[in-house]
């Protein structure tokens, strides 16, 4: 085993040397537009799944595309190593890139754009979510077989095709493929450093619900002098609603919402205190300066432990240029609540559609759709692995983190309950990578330190 | 003159036969799309009007297209009568079409679609508003020119193509042709019957603030699990807005918004409650049962006495299929408050504004524009003029009624403040013709009766 650090210097020295490769490699999988949500691009995504099963094939993995209902599954097994066996998820659908107009440069055309910090950006949309980050861990294997002809370990491969749209497909297949899946832990590249020089090994994840609903009220659209006062107006039905869902001091409003929340662990909340953290620094970095939300909770309990509710989208009515002065028949919007550990999915969703439909006029109706939902999960901090993995990345970086996440990442409550494993989230995404926005982008360094630490973790694994 | 009362049932019978040749001048009037909101339909504004001129031209009237620096008004006169002079006003401008997908015909390919209950319908956009309306009164003109040779009184007509947009050219374009638009009265064909079985003459209207904002937060769209809590979110600071403009009671909760509102005048109260008004038709008609609004208010009231608020039109965030879990960096609405005598506009516009200013967070921002305003217009009840109108009408429909109206119609205000000049709002339109709304439609029998009404209201104004 002792053989593997005698090895490390050459396989980073290699990968060091083949990253221009890399990032060639990482700009073709990016130029394919693999937007999962919207079913215009469902060729895309399945050219995606075959582009990454032939590459991890070309590396030595036995991969393949595993059709879904959905957007297919890529599943690949390398058993060349030894010890412990872990399982790499990624997912390799990415989200819309509307509103366009706002961007600098082709979503689905990769460029290196320098900074006047001396950073250099690769901007694309997936660069960072998740295709930037995925890449990382496919590359680092790559070098070591490269290097060595095997791997540290034994490693398996799930990368899915319907993260970005809840993984309805992916239950079913874990059931169907339990057996195949089954590994020591699991390890995810999909999350956040702690500030820009320290990588962190996430472990408290928050859970989501995601909602949808239109309230109808007339049975057309009407003239806004004819009926104004008279006919129900949906768009102030919606408003209201939205309104309602907020209470004065910043906090939710939904009925037994907050129920079983339970303060930060005192062993985390000290950990958080002792670290350096810059509210104005992480509002700053985005235009703003005051922070909403609690008022009596910092802004990084707020974005990692606590509970939250957002509007996504509405709409209702005219939006075109100008004035048109119509009562519409219908508006409609999309939220969504993160969840904490104590939060039960179902029940925040009956709330939430208990509540709605009591702010319904009964000669009005109100239709809703879920687009998906998950609960909040802990992993513990005190595992051998991740010990390993923190002490890896700190040799790589001079540093590293314990963090939470105010994001969720379904795919860890679903292994945990699904096939009973933990999973590790090693994230080298920088809090300003503007994911699911215009301009998406990922640091080179995070590119190239990213494949940097999981040569290391596979050789810690390993020892 | 009794000339006229003479020759009356012939050019009634000359209508009558002719009523196809009418209906096929209206329908091709009715193809040319002049939306005059939106800057794409510029060209086809100015081809409506060129045809409006040609067409008045063929009657035998002066006239000519005057550019302004929006679209062009329309011009026309006929000195042929004696007596009184009338200046016809009418709007060749219409609503955008969208949703689209909600007609069930092309908006400017007209159908004429019979209905179970005997009824046919002219199916377009400007069917009913205002071409269809307008072009009864220029029918009547023809059908005295072709019987005898002259019209029974002076005419002028004015037909503008920005009354859908604000009418910004309308005041200076007034300015400038006073001596030339100045008659003793305004003839305006563009409100509602008051049933299905009698004409109105309108003497309420209500005036209108058209306002639109926007309100922006971060300087990009930001991913909620990230940001979720600790950023505002602008959907909810526009929710929090228009909830907050609405009070428990129903009213509008803007500070002085009723300060000078009357209630309605005794002589036109005890009118309005001896006519016949049914709520439960009124809102049955449209899909709903139960009144919005001012609780304490009749919906009569309501919709012609009472000043309003309602939100138009509302955006921001994602609105594709599916769901992106984004903060948006900017949210939308466009809202208008329906005024009565009594409010001033630029004070109810400057109470709007403030209101908005002091609910938008000091590190968030918010930008306005005004897409028109206007006051509230009360005419006398009681003029000669108007009684003969009145009786014209019951000759011809067998009944006519004084009614108010929801809608606003700021040239009567123009009219009277600029030129001195009352207006008599003759209208044939139905409730429920959709002017506004996908299918928009105007019946037969308004078209047919309302070229009979007008021919027998020249008569009545030379008698």
């Amino acid at each position: 085993m002792t053989d593997q650090n005698a090895h490390l210097p050459t396989v980073l020295a290699h990968a060091e040397a083949n990253l221009d490769a890399s990032l060639g490699r990482l700009f073709d999988l990016v130029r394919i537009p693999s937007i999962s949500t919207d079913p215009a691009y469902k060729a895309d995504c399945l050219r995606c799944a075959e582009w990454l099963a032939a590459d991890l094939a070309g590396t030595g993995f036995d991969a393949s595309v595993r059709l879904t209902t959905g957007h297919p599954m890529v599943v690949a097994h390398d058993q060349s190593g030894e010890g412990p066996h872990v399982l790499f998820y990624g997912h390799y659908d990415v989200q819309p890139v509307d509103p366009l107009n706002l961007w600098n440069s082709d979503p689905f055309e990769p460029v290196l754009a320098p900074q006047p910090n001396g950073d250099t950006h690769i901007v694309a949309r997936g660069a960072s979510d998740d295709k930037g980050a995925l890449f990382t861990f496919l590359e680092a294997c790559r070098a070591w077989k490269d290097v060595t002809g095997k791997l540290p370990i034994r490693v398996s491969v799930l990368l899915e095709g319907e993260e970005e749209s809840g993984s309805p497909s992916l239950p079913a297949f874990m059931e169907t493929a339990a057996e195949e899946l089954k590994a020591d832990v699991v390890l995810v590249c999909d999350t956040d450093m702690w500030d820009d020089a320290t990588p962190a090994i996430t472990t408290m994840l928050r859970g989501i619900v995601k909602e949808e609903f239109w309230v109808r009220c007339a049975d057309r659209d009407l003239h806004s002098g004819i009926y104004g006062n008279a006919a129900r107006n949906p768009i102030q039905i919606v408003a209201d609603i939205i309104a309602s869902l907020r209470r004065p001091d910043g906090g939710v409003a939904l009925e037994g919402f907050y129920d079983g929340v339970k303060d930060l662990p005192p062993q985390l909340a000290e950990r958080w205190l002792k670290e350096p953290f810059d509210e104005q620094k992480f509002l700053g970095d985005i235009g703003l300066s005051i922070p909403a939300g609690e008022r009596d909770r910092t802004v990084l309990e707020q974005v990692w432990s606590r509970p939250s509710f957002d509007v996504s989208g509405i709409s209702g009515g005219y939006a075109g240029e100008g004035f048109k002065a119509v009562i519409p028949a219908e508006a409609n919007a999309k939220l969504s609540f993160r969840l904490v550990e104590g939060q039960d999915p179902d029940k925040v969703q009956q709330a939430f559609r208990a509540h709605v439909r009591a702010r319904i006029p009964a000669d009005c109706s109100v239709e809703f759709a879920n687009h998906g939902s998950s609960s909040a999960t802990v992993m513990p901090v005190d595992s051998p692995l991740l010990r390993k993995a923190l002490d890896a990345l700190k040799d790589e970086w001079g540093r590293s983190a314990i963090a939470g996440t105010g994001g969720s990442i379904p795919i860890a409550t679903v292994f945990q309950e699904r096939l009973g494993m933990d999973s590790l989230l090693v994230g080298f995404a920088r809090f300003d990578n503007r994911i699911h926005s215009p301009n998406e982008k990922y640091d080179l360094s995070s590119f190239r330190k990213g494949i940097r630490s999981w040569i290391r973790i596979l050789a810690a694994f390993a020892a």
